[in-house]
């Protein structure tokens, strides 16, 4: 029967990590202590005040349907907070309620790429931009970054240069997961008017615009010329520890954020009713209520970039946002004698128990790339294991004679 | 900005029953009392079980991700159960966990239709069918009834005349909105029969395969050959009263439910974690926890039914299963002078405050159609609004001069 499976189906790709978490998952089932850095998922509880007011909106019987784009009473505070955030005007008409943060990927691909537009998108990224393009059948065009130790930049040379009349959308995650990497005001302000110029609109993928440890975030939306063509991803996965909760929105102009809720009309015909007035509370809660969660995230960070920095071939800059770290390991692996990456992952998992991805879980090397990357999420693992995983992932980097025998014993 | 959005979208449709409630929430706003068989909404409670499992899982931390598919003691709990009911045999890889019974019919869509194939679907008929077919680039061909006040049946010589060596899908809605039809077990053979031999595969939607009030449900799915072809759309909304919570599957052979697991990777990343524990206590609920929902159904129903037995020009069959009235109202209309079923819908709704969708808020009608019907819609309105309601009704249609002096003013 698989020839029954619609053409496009062959065009649809996957998050690769998902393999590295049933790997680390089936070593764990065999008794061996894992050090979860792979996971995207955090470990940290949701507010109380959150799970209570979705409790008593569950009693109260907010059980029915809800308009398609959302409850207003969540639309107009969103709007209200987010405005506030990114220095933007918003009302409700400019949100439209998601399940998920993610969804909207496949929601604005499906609204505004006609098959055959050219989609530029960030490489390394998450791997469902480069999934959806390809499987709506438009040409997916990534674009790098300026790589080193000392952090990420845009490549913006790099990027002009790949647009052609065919190019439609731009793709754009500032705090940004795999790198961690952000943009100086500047670049943005140049990465805007080249979207100006050639009349690109933008997916801004602001999925951790909230995980900011010092200063404040910044939004593409907020740039002259740029909030009329510019549609944010937003999630409350993130700022509120509610990844497992799925409700996320779709906030732009008004023009894009009608499209947005025709689909879903067409698809969930709403989000879950109940939990969007306890996601109201989340937006109201005060910086007290949600700053643990800014706290833990901050320690981990600190303490893991501290253990990095102290590793044999190790290069890493401590980003100031989200919650992963990417740290330059081609030193390391050169020192063990490793040429492949991969490798290197599957020896440092199965010898240590640090369980991570790598650079090739979020796209394709480009052209150039000479470094390897690996990631580590810390959103899922607490201190003392932190603590515990990377003295043991230290000390493998310091014992070429081990690798060697791994190597060995796994070839003989 | 509007020469951005994609081709596709202007071949999307909608439900335009919403417009009927936008005009009902209007009269309503200015101090009129509605009567809402508009509504496909329930204003039943959630059974309270289901209530305290899902707040309880929340308050316990199913609060990160979990699988895409569905965690798994759901999947193996709804294998268990469906299994039973249909008659087949299920483990839960022939499960997928989905936000809800509607997203079934996209992902299906996009996982098994390609651009040019035809797909057979029901008129009248859910409009989301027809609207997902062309927005992705199908041909859509509509299947029609048998329709007599007697009740529905397929028109089973005229669902074998559209096949074409193009045609890949069939839907089916058995317990069928908007009529409430349901087919016979010789006339469903007849229709599996036809889906063999022409080798498509099958949509079956039995998102009111549990509001049967007596007997019990029968699926396409447990025919013989049919259900290595066949994904059924499963909804929890209906027998549980979660219509709100979005939640349900996609439930079929292995071959198809492994493209919606990709799908649901691409999408959602999953359903919400915690309301999934709260739907596995709703499956292991007792037959007394859910009775009540049908109970107050039936009720309802008899109501209705009886009451609109009694009106002036109104023809209708007592369905056993869905929350829908399909009455034939050509006589009722000719009554009172009306030629067009929507100006009869607006004169009912402005002068008595009952509040219905006709026939053509379900498709166009078809070819041979003679006779007018409405929806009435008993799953959000009491028992007392009901006999207010259809009272009001009778006598509106007993009073041809009321009806003749609405249009003069109204042409006036």
């Amino acid at each position: 029967m698989m020839d029954k499976v619609a053409e496009r189906m062959s065009r649809l790709g996957t998050e690769t990590a998902f393999s590295v978490s049933l790997e680390a998952r089936e070593l764990a089932s065999k008794g061996n202590k894992i050090y979860p850095f792979h996971l995207g998922d955090m470990n940290i509880k949701t507010p109380a005040k959150i799970i209570r007011a979705t409790a008593k909106a569950m009693r109260e019987g907010k059980t029915g349907y809800c308009p398609s784009a959302g409850i207003p009473e969540l639309r107009e505070e969103l709007a209200k907070e987010m405005g506030k955030q990114r220095g933007i005007s918003l009302t409700k008409e400019n949100v439209s309620i998601q399940p998920g943060g993610k969804p909207v990927i496949m929601k604005f691909i499906l609204a505004f790429m006609n098959p055959g537009d050219e989609v530029l998108y960030p490489n390394p990224g998450y791997p469902i931009y480069e999934s959806q393009i390809q499987f709506h059948g438009g040409v997916a065009k990534p674009y790098g970054f300026k790589m080193s130790a000392a952090g990420f930049s845009l490549d913006l040379a790099y990027i002009e240069s790949l647009i052609t009349p065919k190019t439609k959308i731009l793709i754009f995650n500032n705090y940004h997961n795999p790198m961690g990497a952000e943009s100086h005001p500047e670049e943005m302000d140049e990465l805007a008017k080249i979207c100006i110029k050639h009349d690109l609109l933008v997916l801004s993928d602001e999925a951790y615009f909230d995980i900011n440890y010092d200063g404040k975030g910044r939004s593409i939306a907020s740039y002259p010329g740029m909030f009329e063509r510019t549609m944010i991803l937003y999630t409350f996965s993130k700022k509120f520890a509610m990844t497992g909760w799925r409700l996320g929105a779709a906030i732009g102009p008004e023009w894009m954020v009608e499209q947005m809720n025709r689909l879903n009309v067409n698809d969930e015909s709403c989000s879950n009713h109940f939990i969007q007035w306890g996601a109201l509370e989340a937006l109201k809660a005060t910086e007290k209520d949600t700053s643990r969660i800014l706290r833990i995230l901050k320690r981990r960070r600190n303490l893991a970039v501290r253990m990095l920095k102290k590793m044999k071939g190790v290069k890493i800059f401590k980003p100031n946002s989200t919650f992963y770290l990417f740290p330059d390991v081609t030193d390391a692996m050169r020192n063990l004698g490793f040429t492949e990456v991969e490798d290197f992952r599957k020896y440092i998992l199965h010898t240590t128990g640090v369980s991570f991805c790598t650079r090739k879980h979020f796209g394709t090397p480009m052209d150039g790339e000479h470094r390897e990357y690996i990631r580590l999420a810390y959103s899922g693992i607490d201190l003392p294991d932190i603590k515990e995983g990377l003295a043991k992932m230290k000390e493998a980097l310091e014992n070429p004679a081990k690798a060697e025998e791994w190597r060995s014993q796994k070839s003989g």
